[in-house]
């Protein structure tokens, strides 16, 4: 019930009488009285005049169930939301209620990761309050060599997201790269289970650097913030729901099409790799050449100095101008 | 300490003494006898004559830890067994382990499966006392899109395994049928946890109709049993240390080769595809055509009668004369 208060003060400019929130959610005035309490408790600054009602003056820095949820209307994406304000890994939750058999579309949320993963085992680091991290369960009908394009469409729907809420120019480094002023943003760690020709399900981890104002030495010359950029602070439970919303719309796309066919087009006017050259470590050697972008399987397409254009579906791309290939 | 006491008893035709026990293994008197005393409460015959020594006159029907242990001489596969004698399902358990960190190799085996899964969400079953289930754990360095490969070896290694213990001539529909006089003998499930271009682990479950003498109504005309081909139990233990040292063989030959390619030759040898006719259906339709066997990627090649070739990666494929295609 909180999650309506919320959304119900939320939409509303002004003030909002005890009674039409009663109304509008079908409790009695002292279930709302108690959950804006409730809500004050949290963080929250809800301003309370008589003859007048309630006003939503100031939300806490939180990504907490609420804080999100209230903000949402996605239909399928993030209806079910488990949040902490510790864990290991989202990933890791994400994968231990999917074997207890979580639904499609839950979202697991974290102030901090004490574990996170990025790919191939490396870490991501997770501070509280700053980053942004989620994972995103789905239960795709899809065999295991098609997964990487819904990791693809996650790339997109960061950079939509971010695109639209912010006066930044965010492009996607291929597969799934988010990247500002040739910086890292965002950190995306697809992971399936699955039989040989049938998926189980897969858990879509993101990490946004959200807040952060300072990175490992290590880091400090190829990742960014929004908080870097924009000289500000952003709001990560409203970048977490324009996400969702993003995510959605494109899923849809895809599980209609059955492959990238239809989001392609959006993919590759953000594809910072797209008329740019490219250097291919290919797991059978290193190659350059200019790149066309994808094609509707996700693949990178690089036309090579001899003209030919090959199919990358694995492997490590470098983007000359970004993160130091130069 | 049993396992090695049972080795050194099945190792020799007559008595063998204590003192020669406490040599081999290098502890006391005392402690042989009291595994001694254990094995014999597991249900081992071991007959003790003052002045001769220990025999091994009888073995349970078990596949516990001691029994299969003892008879394998493998390096790598097998050399951690958790056996149960009843479980949900030994993939379910290789998973939670292998999450736990559970080592490359470790072979779990269940007396008894109560929700057994075969491919698809399909169930196994596995009725206590007759049947043989065990899943084996393996961290391949692979992408998901190779892990078919895996599945066609644990195949072979069965197939192999039955051929070499028992006058029987079984073959493999592929991708991993194992198949006597038309019926099946043996059901494959392969599971991966994986990133896109990444494995993490798989778990491979095997379920053999050892001792079963009957089926359930749907089953009756396409399953069989090893008694019920040879008239007469099988060693269910035996014939798991069998697997796993055919299987440690071959995939030796598959690490080094990185394809199919150097036991390609065995697999077609056994092949019940292969110089047959074969009906394909493929998620774009059904076709007909004439198998030559496998590629060294583990595809399936169909001659359709175009006299083009195809190479099938997934699909249910019949073969004619097996599970009533005629």
């Amino acid at each position: 019930m909180k999650n309506e208060i919320l959304r119900a003060l939320r939409e509303t400019d002004g003030y909002v009488s005890g009674q039409e929130l009663c109304n509008k959610i079908g409790v009695s005035r002292t279930a709302v009285w108690k959950n804006i309490r409730s809500l004050q408790e949290d963080g929250y600054e809800i301003e309370a005049v008589t003859n007048r009602g309630y006003r939503l003056a100031g939300v806490p820095d939180t990504i907490a169930e609420e804080e999100v949820a209230s903000r949402l209307t996605t239909e399928r994406m993030g209806r079910q939301i488990r949040y902490f304000s510790r864990i290991d890994s989202t990933n890791q939750y994400a994968k231990r209620i999917a074997e207890e058999g979580a639904a499609d579309g839950t979202l697991v949320i974290a102030d901090e990761q004490t574990a996170g993963k990025g790919r191939s085992g490396r870490t991501w680091v997770t501070p509280p309050g700053e980053a942004i991290a989620f994972t995103l369960l789905l239960r795709p009908k899809l065999s295991p060599g098609r997964i990487s394009m819904v990791t693809l469409v996650m790339g997109l729907a960061v950079v939509n997201a971010v695109n639209k809420l912010y006066d930044l120019h965010a492009g996607i480094k291929w597969p799934n790269d988010v990247v500002i002023n040739g910086r890292k943003l965002c950190g995306i760690l697809t992971e399936m289970s699955a039989e040989v020709e049938h998926v189980h399900y897969i858990v879509i981890g993101v990490g946004i650097n959200a807040n952060l104002t300072s990175f490992p030495e290590e880091l400090s010359q190829i990742a960014t913030s929004l908080k870097l950029e924009l000289g500000r602070d952003v709001s990560r439970a409203g970048l977490i729901a324009a996400v969702m919303e993003e995510f959605e719309r494109l899923y849809a796309e895809f599980e209609r099409q059955g492959d990238l066919g239809s989001v392609m087009q959006e993919y590759n006017d953000l594809c910072l790799n797209a008329g740019n050259k490219v250097r291919v470590l290919d797991p059978n050697g290193e190659y350059t050449g200019v790149s066309h972008g994808i094609n509707a399987m996700g693949e990178l397409l690089v036309e090579t100095e001899d003209g030919n254009i090959r199919e990358v579906y694995a492997g490590e791309v470098s983007v000359r101008g970004i993160y130091g290939y130069v």
